[in-house]
């Protein structure tokens, strides 16, 4: 796969705002407001934001959502952590986690070599 | 409660080990490697020990078990971290588990009391 | 996508028929009982049938299984349910499962897209 | 046990009302935030909010959470649903989730029985 | 502890039935459908009712059920397995689940003592 | 589908083969210790190991994981198991788990068809 060409990663990004985007739409208080907690939860605070991260990266493997992991894996890489740091991460999910980890692990072990090709994560 | 007084962190840190002394008596070589294995997922690699009790701090709030959240407190407490990071790092749990989690930050609060009364916790 | 064109909903219901007869066919009399309880679980008891298709759905939101999820949403839709009741079912599946039920809640939405589309959902 | 005498539930009632206290002094703006939005959750909206607090019951259900069980209990009680109504709604989340729930609907049952003695719900 | 000293398991054994009891007696025709399927599963089919007990105890274990995990324990050490082959089975639960499942070793391992002592489980 | 077409399982087991080998040539001591650890599972102990396949599948079933079903009712299914006895692993997970279960036994009668016909599953 070449650095330029379409990847699931590019279409998951568009699927995902386009389809928050629609979420918003519906106009529902509580929905909004969850959205907007979300997003503030990544934010600097006692602990850096990038920390913060790398905690979401976690609680998305052992409850294991796929499409959490990706999401969250980019913010890491965005933020500066190496593939080392995060695969270290990813680690500790699937001491947690045990076994039925490893799907998702594969899964995200693709979406870092994604990352990498496109330039998003240091290789 | 005074400082003095026994606590149920005391408790469990003494019926943990004993508990888990007699697992490994049972001598079952997966058990025994997975307790390895387990022991060595928090220290130094790619990430600092410390990160890594902080991932198993949060892994375990959202699947939401009290004995894990508070043998996690207590590691990352000793490795430096102060209540205010640490809650920080349970609004994580909090954001990603849902409120499903909050009896679990109830009792997550209440061990970092008692990890502030008994100094291990610098407050 | 026009109201004509197949969709996923369509091929699901389809797929989804056509295996759960073949699970009956495998003739194991505790599946088969099992099957026909989960039948005669969403029917008028104390609460009204609509009542209990709303449960399934939260349920099944909750538990983040997006086939439940797009059962109950058609039947939820078939039993009366508006759009706007809907997501506010939903609401509460958020609040209570965290962020983690969000990529559950864009399949959800895109559901209740499809079925406003056919005409299954008042829109 | 008579009406007069203290019950699991009283305890639980006032340690639930002193836990969220605490937290809410830990003055951390998402975790108050997450609180707001959650007490919000509850109330009127396209659905009205007894409906909700049965949706949160069969969330809670599912995900096997008692303490959640006995908050939704009690609330779905108060809003005027009756012994058969909740049992009813305690049945579909034991079709769901399985008889890995038969613990908490023993545990519901029971928590049924006090608010009957209590005359919080209706028998 | 002695053989002739109470012991949890036998306050379990004793609040399990009167519980059961109880919930039959709501006469809710789903519930008592659903309790009445879930005693035949464990009965002997293609394959043994011992080896099924062996399956409950591990998507007990997994499923992280300590009421569940005494149950099947217990049924499986009537049933003539040794405590070399629950541990056994309870390990792969452990490899499965991850460290999340250790707190219900260490439950689950306590109850095999119990059976020991009490002379349910040859040793 | 004939015999000689390719189908989803042996795409599964090339996907799987290829992702776990560039897991392990990430060369992390804690992740190439787990997969060794998970290896060695499912060979003969207190239990054979086949009876330990029809643990490691009940419980990647009630913990809802496609792939680790695919790959446990394939060893089940070389290890000598017959397809009814699969079945009635499958209907102990799924009074287990309860009627969420369902798309993932769906899941899985289409395996066993594909193992059938492949010869991997006698029928």
């Amino acid at each position: 796969m070449s650095k330029t060409e379409n990847n699931r990663l590019e279409e998951f990004r568009k699927d995902r705002e386009e389809a928050n985007e629609k979420i918003l739409n519906l106009d529902h208080l509580g929905i909004k407001r969850f959205f907007n907690l979300d997003n503030n939860t990544y934010s600097d605070g006692a602990l850096p934001a990038e920390t913060k991260e790398l905690l979401g990266l976690v609680a998305s493997t052992v409850l294991r959502c796929n499409d959490c992991i990706d999401y969250h894996l980019e913010e890491a890489a965005k933020a500066g952590f190496s593939k080392e740091e995060l695969v270290d991460a990813l680690s500790v999910a699937l001491t947690v986690g045990g076994s039925i980890v490893i799907p998702h692990l594969r899964h995200a072990n693709e979406t870092l070599e994604i990352l990498e090709e496109e330039g998003t994560l240091d290789s």
